[in-house]
């Protein structure tokens, strides 16, 4: 007998019918003796219905009273799934944020979670109950309900598995796992059976919007064994995401292949290269609330270097403007250049830690293509390369090909 | 500078329009001064939707699961009024009724109020907001989410107002205030300044459903200032609900007239005439949960007498075919008989305790019309008829023209 926390998402609640085969599943679990408790999202389509009702009334609502209207959303999904399981034959109960007590801060929109009060929960596991939770949504130290910000739900059932020190905490969504690439680009990517939290985190960041962010932090953090599973297929056993000091990880050295086509390219060209350069040219793109993912600069000569960074596609234009007409002239620079037809590739694996010429081999598997490689960015567990935009899936096939991710490691 | 409790119910907040325009109104009231509180309902057509939703489900959804899903309604109508509140610059704030601790029973669906914990409210009044709380529903002890029942919002603002000592309860609703008959029937019928709770709670029992009866009630035992109010209407003052030691009672004999076509009568004829005989009759009537309005029970004669009363018309065929197959032939009647073609009207007034010939005036009104009285019941402020069901509107014209109900009096 275990104890399961399983979240379900809007599209896997998304009608009285879905959240009918979504009670199906939970009791099939509960009746193999597990304990079982329920995070869910707001059906697909609530939560839009309710922001846009809210901004009938006020174009930049309240956020304090944004939050007590949208946490109805998932209010009603907790009450309609006890109801399912009850109307199955298992004992089901349903809780608020508020009610189980999930303690966050005040940051209306976008709390976070302090702290779990499993008691009320245990108790009725006890009693042989499933228990249901609202995802997304908490209660402040005064009372007030908060709400964590969109794809929180999935953090909603991290914490709740970290506070039960659950067995396993189990995501259903509308995939069945994390793949070694986008399938739509690469038809012979592969469902992996384990990635590690850190290959996760990357690949999250890098586009495979399969877990929200925090969720997969949150559950590094505090141990928590993650499973992603499909919540329209039956008996698959998904993705689990695991710890490196685990035994039985696959011994891939690359585990996949990421992309994203949201960012633009700046680069301030001939910059004095003395100390506090980086912070002259940053502060300003800062201070608009610019964020900034990939940042290069190189070793100067004749006093003068290069700096490049990445932006958001959004921002591309508002980025430009400052770093033309406020940076450059006090900084002396020569010229700022920029664009935004890029595409980031990366390829992301804990193996590379351990082995040598993984570079190597994507930048001369990139190069045979004829694919020219614009900016170069690493971390421990991944390479990034920056290159034209119209390449992108060129570039993800023949890595995938390259690094042979269509074959499960022996 | 007053407190103030407003009530509006699902039509006044049945739109963003609308609920913009309760928006403006409070915001009248609270810069002439005011402290106020408002309690609303659910959008109209809301609750009927979730209720669907949960049929969708399970055809018999558990009771503290409808009422998880329920109480949204007014979750998101009260998000909704305090950002329009905001938006036109007055500062507010949302409460659920857990959130303010409104204490019920555990009788989900159907609680009654325990206790409210007042000290938030004031707090917040105390620092110039306009305070609103979610109606028609609670919390009990163990947390769990209970509703007081349709229309138990009018009781939640009458409760509010009496936690918090206000100075007036008003109640708006898409009437105008309590009328002296109905005006459909009698188009010169006369909005009543002032009503008595004694009188109001006849009325509404007799069909003039303005108020839900429990908050009558509520208002009665708590000495809560009741005003019945237009939400659609400017500058109007209802109706006031007051008590009879009151000094600006309107000193009219009668209040109005009430009718209600909902009854049926039932006689059982030549009852042999002995202790103990009504309770044979009316036990396995009660136990089949059929509620009796009516009972008549005349002098007997010869040792036997009839035993008369009225029954909802819906329960009708299954209080005939008890009291034929089962008592009749175990107490000795000689015959069931009944009518659901018969209307109940009545005349109200705290008036006529003191004053003597209501009834035989009354009795003659109806007499010169050539109505035939069938049944008669009275109370201390009441005096109610049974008739032939299309005599109804004639004896409700009639009766408001011999009482004079469409002069103010004084």
């Amino acid at each position: 007998m275990a104890l399961i926390v399983q979240k379900y998402g809007g599209t896997s609640v998304g009608s009285t019918e879905r959240i009918k085969s979504v009670a199906s599943r939970v009791a099939r679990f509960h009746r193999q003796g597990h304990q079982v408790v329920v995070v869910v999202s707001a059906m697909s389509g609530e939560t839009n219905r309710l922001i846009a009702l809210a901004r009938e009334v006020s174009p930049h609502p309240d956020p304090r009273e944004l939050d007590v209207m949208v946490s109805t959303g998932e209010q009603v999904s907790i009450a309609l799934l006890a109801m399912a399981l009850m109307e199955l034959g298992v004992g089901a109960r349903s809780y608020t944020g508020a009610q189980v007590r999930i303690l966050t801060d005040s940051a209306h929109t976008k709390a976070r979670i302090l702290s779990i009060d499993e008691d009320r929960i245990r108790r009725d596991l006890g009693q042989g109950n499933v228990v249901v939770v609202a995802g997304f949504q908490g209660v402040d130290e005064a009372g007030n309900i908060t709400t964590l910000g969109r794809g929180g739900s999935d953090t909603t059932g991290v914490a709740l598995a970290a506070a039960l020190s659950a067995d396993e905490c189990q995501i259903y969504t509308d995939v069945d796992g994390v793949y070694t690439t986008d399938p739509r680009i690469v038809p012979e990517a592969r469902r992996l059976r384990t990635i590690t939290f850190e290959e996760m985190l990357e690949m999250a960041s890098l586009g495979s919007k399969v877990l929200q962010i925090r969720s997969v932090e949150f559950a590094g953090k505090y141990k928590v064994r993650l499973r992603v599973l499909s919540s329209f297929e039956e008996g698959g056993e998904g993705t689990l995401i695991t710890f490196e000091d685990d035994e039985n990880m696959e011994q891939a050295i690359i585990s996949g292949i990421a992309f994203n086509l949201d960012e633009a390219k700046i680069t301030v060209e001939d910059v004095p290269d003395r100390p506090g350069i980086a912070y002259q040219i940053l502060g300003p793109i800062g201070d608009a609330n610019i964020d900034v993912d990939m940042i290069i600069q190189n070793v100067g000569h004749d006093g003068l270097t290069d700096f490049s960074c990445t932006v958001h596609r959004n921002d591309f234009g508002k980025a430009m403007k400052i770093l033309r007409e406020q940076v450059a002239p006090h900084i002396g620079a020569r010229n700022v250049s920029g664009d935004d037809k890029i595409a980031k590739v990366s390829v992301v694996g804990v193996g590379m830690r351990s082995h040598v010429g993984i570079a190597s081999k994507m930048f001369r598997t990139l190069a045979e293509e004829g694919i020219n490689i614009q900016m170069i960015s690493t971390s421990e567990i991944k390479i990034s390369v920056v290159i034209e935009e119209k390449y992108m899936e060129l570039a993800v096939r023949v890595l995938h090909q390259a690094f042979d991710l269509e074959r499960a490691p022996g």
